[in-house]
């Protein structure tokens, strides 16, 4: 993205970053902050930040508040590669390979009190600051439960593509409906929050679907993450789970041995993913495509716009999410 | 305690902290509520409500408030046993021992996010919602940096009292302190928060002071986990300072044997056990009356006390926290 808006507000968005994740314990100060010098497109403070512009909020409020979703999303990050076994994340160590589990656990914790800490500072004294914490806490709950659902999914092999659906909600696009509708709350814009976290939903989908197909065809140095890393912890992602119901007898016998098998071997991983890409590509990208037209469709609806950069930003955003390699 | 004031409130947070705790996945709602089933003495909630009635505070808000900091003290418990590899806890399996260490990472999360939810219930529309957030938030940081501090103890052998003092203060009395400024700022007694305050603190590092002493004297089956474990994990306690300080050489080496030795026999850790009472049990206890005397002078301050039960409860919370056994 070469927007200089974009980058005047991820610029902001750092340095309050910066400013909340301290603390008196050097170990845990760097753990905590480990994954934000790994880079990361901070998605979700941009379309906080862009909603409260685009609806006239004070800049110093969605900085900070925009500060909490990210702050919030990197504790979710850290403890759900601990969870997921994960060992590379932004094309850095994750935090318990770096820090081992004890500390990670302890960062995820001290970022989850820290998002808090940001958010209670954006909303001081704002009309809505009750409404900002109930949609936040709704928020992290919501996320939880979608955590806890994707983990139950990898130990099942009936899983449908409406539960799929439901799990992606809840682990991805709760929190950048949360970014959206915080956004419209800090211009106390109440008459928009409904359309901001309308957008913010069907983006957040869109970002989920895409996400995983690039698990199957992207680049791992672009990702900063393995390839197929989904395969192997049995991910039920709705490209594999569109896979297994039309996959062939024999196709199917190679995607059941490679699901959730730990021990699977490169070449069974990568024939795994040719099936799959075979059956699902096509699908999973026009269902994106879709998800991504429901957000531009609620972002229309807008009528109060008090700047164009803002609104120039959050249709590109959509674009980019379903266009990305990583 | 056998004081019925005391049993009503237990009794109303207890119901409070059950309506709070529960989501879509059933998983992860029996994981994140299993230590609740385990009884424990919600000292912090008893502290935060007493505080609350005794200077005119609303009950309902400071049942909430009572739930929101024994889900916090809760979510702590979760995770500080997967960090600190404890098994028992209350007389059961520790969470991520019966539910797995993903999912007691995941249901801590959750308890971590609900006691917020408790909290801005608990203060909704309140004179003092922005500052009992503030205290909240600023109390969750504290205590993070006291486990880490803990944990980095653990690899130390020039750990000062002073360093103890101020990490147990982080660890444990924050957490008491948080609860009793809560039961002030929910009566809207701005005057008496600092006073709650000075109470809290004192009465917590009473507390763990106590807490240090019956893990070395503690009766297995009351206390509900393993005696010795602290020696086993390398704990740098008050106690153990102490002993390392003025043990003879031969005692000395019994101590560096056993401390953070994973695989000391029964044998040893008792024997590093005796040396340790020898040396510190009357100087701790000492200790835990002076922190208890400062408790009550902070209590005897409040001069605008509107109900005597809860004035003689604090009273006695005071003197059982020094006298009790687990």
């Amino acid at each position: 993205m070469s927007d200089s808006y974009a980058d005047e507000v991820i610029q902001e968005v750092n340095e309050a970053i910066k400013s909340y994740v301290e603390c008196v314990v050097p170990k845990l100060c760097e753990a905590s902050y480990h994954l934000f010098t790994g880079g990361g497109k901070r998605l979700r403070p941009l379309i906080l930040v862009a909603f409260s512009d685009l609806l006239g909020g004070r800049r110093d409020r969605a900085i900070k508040a925009g500060a909490a979703v990210e702050i919030l999303h990197n504790f979710t990050l850290v403890h759900d590669d601990i969870m997921d076994n994960d060992t590379m994340r932004r094309g850095l160590p994750t935090v318990h390979v770096k820090y081992g589990v004890p500390m990670a656990i302890l960062a995820g914790d001290l970022l989850h009190a820290l998002a808090f800490k940001a958010l209670k500072d954006a909303f001081r004294g704002s009309k809505y600051a009750y409404e900002a914490i109930d949609l936040f806490v709704k928020g992290i709950i919501t996320i939880s439960e979608g955590q806890a659902l994707d983990m139950s999914f990898e130990e099942r092999t009936d899983v449908t593509e409406q539960e799929y659906m439901d799990m992606i909600y809840r682990k991805t696009a709760a929190l950048f409906m949360v970014s959206s509708g915080l956004g419209a709350y800090v211009a106390e814009a109440e008459e928009a929050v409904i359309h901001a976290m309308e957008y913010g939903k069907n983006l957040g989908i869109a970002f989920q679907i895409v996400d995983d197909i690039l698990g199957l065809i992207g680049d791992e140095k672009e990702l900063g993450k393995p390839l197929y890393s989904d395969i192997r912890e049995g991910k039920k992602t709705i490209l594999v789970l569109k896979a297994l119901r039309e996959a062939s007898e024999s196709e199917k016998e190679v995607l059941l041995s490679a699901l959730g098998n730990k021990n699977a071997s490169k070449e069974t991983l990568t024939k795994a993913a040719e099936i799959i890409k075979a059956h699902s590509l096509d699908f999973a990208y026009s269902q994106a495509e879709r998800y991504k037209g429901e957000a531009l469709k609620a972002l229309s609806s807008i009528k109060s716009v008090r700047d164009d950069r803002p609104l120039k930003l959050l249709n590109e955003l959509a674009e980019l999410t379903v266009k990305r390699r990583k």
